[in-house]
């Protein structure tokens, strides 16, 4: 795997490229620039509280048995623009949220008062500024908000918003065509004649590549024609950013890919088959300075290397953050064999018992579909071991933190 | 908080309801019945490996060094309909995934033959089935592919796809609408006058209360008039399962909406207040059968009560699993002091220090914008602790979790 990455590295990087959207669709997305307040936050001396604003002046010495008693001015509502000043000993009812009234440099609590007659008293003093959120106090225009490689959670997006923002540039989703490669394939709908499955790696993939950030388009199944497979794998490579294919890649009589890649163009196919299982029959091209991957065709196997091989470099492109990886531990219930000379990813269901992790091994021998929809995770099986024993303890990578 | 939700539950349950939908659409959704294949899994016999289809029993005996020989009848390639069947000692080509011929009862694969003027030379003995995926042996036509509450990641997607599913039931996504209260408050896009701020709250609790897998409805901005709020609220409540309204709910001199809730019809407000800090101004109300969340107007506490009382009802009307909390130590950097006899939940951002997590308080003082967005998220203060000291491990909760 290492050694791919780094061959296909000498011919193709993942680069991102940026769009300006509106803020009301970029929820999710990631902003590709430092974002600046376009407003002083607050906009203006606002009251924390309900309660009187005053001169703090007036209130020193003011408690609870000992009020200071002020003339009551008038009263600003959050969102009333403030027609009153005060002048010493006066004060004016306000909302929390209220502009601050001329003059008025603190707010007394409403709860540290009582009113009687037009007179307010004020049974608490208050310092200079106390319970006022001062304009620009939090924010000033031409702060910064968030920064480039932020995504756009809830509480992100609210911030922006609050600070007046329309418009932001984030990272264009990258385009990714979806081809499946069989002849034994037919769309979901279809009635099956002998001889025909339906095709499950193309809505699979659309799927997994969409959680990877980018829009996938899929361009349904590709039958074993090398001059329609040709045009078809052209056509995708001028629309999109990236091409995956599954299926046609081994060395079936009737596969083949390889061939096709290696008409369309220089380099042409960097990487045949990973040393692993699964993974030989896996292709890796550059045409037109677009990389196509080709995956297994076997549903496991594909959705195994898709999230091992490209779905990091779709995140890189997208600019979604790589995601954590999550271990658990798990008992294999069953002994494993393994080819000697290849390192080996086993697809595995997790299940508990006695409050322990059993990891049973989902492989090529126990069903194509099944498999997929119970696989959990895998573990590896280094290189130059056979065997693990069962009650082994093994260390299982789990898919769900790619389906998140 | 558990006082709260007994009482309101004596009034109402969160219930669920079910819609068919394409299976094309229903990535993601929750599934709200066990679905059972339409076909039989593999749909025929067919070959795991490219090779040779045979009698098992004519290659019985066959070693690397004392080859059997049969005579080769034909080729059939994955997708074709086998027109061939086979008598003793011969054998059909056959490619991985391509239906099995007549009589033929095992696959030879290539690697252990040889071809040499239309005989092929196999070297390695082959048992009955072997190297053949039988016909249903993955799954019967009426097999459970998934059960009832199985979210439709890639992989289940795809194992309903290879099943012949076309429609599913799924739980119907909530219709929640979203009100934002107060006179202050204004659309982002509107020059701001002074005593206006921008409305944060409409649009990140409509973000929100999507990732609780409801659809939500955001009805804008109401601003402190009686008979508007009534009729608008009235109106939200024909249309949606649930209203979610922010702010409007304390005890500020315009704060009307406890008094339109009671209007609106039996039994009107159950909670008015949890025990906690954040939650104070905290409204649930039923009206006409339908729950009301009235959440504070101050942006931190409306999305961490929201998290708290509203996300589990949500998330159990759309049959999201309940998610799982992540609490995480960090060091408190600054003493923290807490009202006796409240509860309190303190707002955090973290950092890390040599390896340590940092939880820096995010407090009213410190600015509604700037803290929604750099809130990570919450500890708790207990009901009769006043002082927590610089340098103590507290616990705390994330919103990463409820963010996903």
């Amino acid at each position: 795997m290492q050694e791919a990455r780094l061959e296909f590295s000498k011919y193709w990087e993942p680069s991102r490229l940026i769009e300006k959207v509106s803020l009301r669709e970029a929820s999710g997305r990631i902003l590709a620039e430092d974002v600046k307040s376009k407003i002083d936050l607050p906009p203006f001396d606002r009251s924390i509280y309900d309660g009187y604003a005053v001169k703090a002046e007036d209130t020193f010495g003011a408690e609870e048995d000992d009020p200071v008693t002020l003339q009551l001015k008038g009263k600003i509502l959050a969102g009333q623009k403030p027609d009153i000043g005060i002048d010493s000993n006066e004060c004016v009812e306000i909302s929390t949220g209220a502009p601050m009234p001329d003059s008025a440099d603190a707010v007394v609590m409403v709860e540290d008062t009582s009113i009687d007659d037009g007179k307010v008293k004020v049974r608490s003093a208050v310092s200079l500024k106390e319970n006022v959120s001062e304009k620009g106090s939090e924010l000033q225009k031409g702060d910064n908000v968030a920064t480039a490689g932020t995504e756009l959670s809830p509480q992100v997006y609210g911030s922006l918003l609050a600070c007046g923002i329309e418009y932001v540039k984030v990272y264009r989703k990258p385009q990714v065509g979806i081809i499946s490669i069989g002849e034994e394939l037919v769309d979901v709908g279809s009635e099956l004649e002998l001889g025909e499955i339906y095709d499950v790696n193309g809505p699979t993939l659309t799927k997994a590549v969409e959680d990877c950030g980018c829009l996938s388009f899929y361009q349904g199944i590709l039958h074993d024609d090398i001059e329609e497979m040709e045009k078809e794998i052209e056509n995708s490579l001028a629309d999109f950013d990236v091409v995956i294919t599954s299926g046609g890649t081994s060395a079936g009589s009737s596969d083949f890919l390889p061939e096709v890649l290696e008409n369309l163009g220089d380099p042409g196919i960097i990487v045949h088959g990973l040393a692993q299982k699964p993974g030989k029959p896996t292709v890796m091209a550059i045409v037109k300075n677009k990389p196509i991957f080709g995956l297994p065709g076997y549903p496991v196997s594909a959705l195994m290397v898709f999230y091992q091989v490209v779905a990091p470099y779709l995140r890189e492109m997208s600019g979604k953050p790589a995601l954590e990886r999550k271990m658990v531990e798990a008992r294999l219930p069953r002994k494993i064999t393994s080819e000697a000379g290849r390192k080996e990813l086993v697809p595995v269901s997790l299940s508990e018992e006695d409050g322990n992790k059993i990891a049973t091994s989902l492989r090529r021998g126990s069903g194509a579909i099944t498999s997929l929809s119970k696989s959990d995770g895998y573990f590896v099986v280094p290189l130059n071991i056979e065997i693990i024993d069962s009650d082994e303890i093994v260390d299982v990578e789990l898919f769900g933190w790619v389906l998140l």
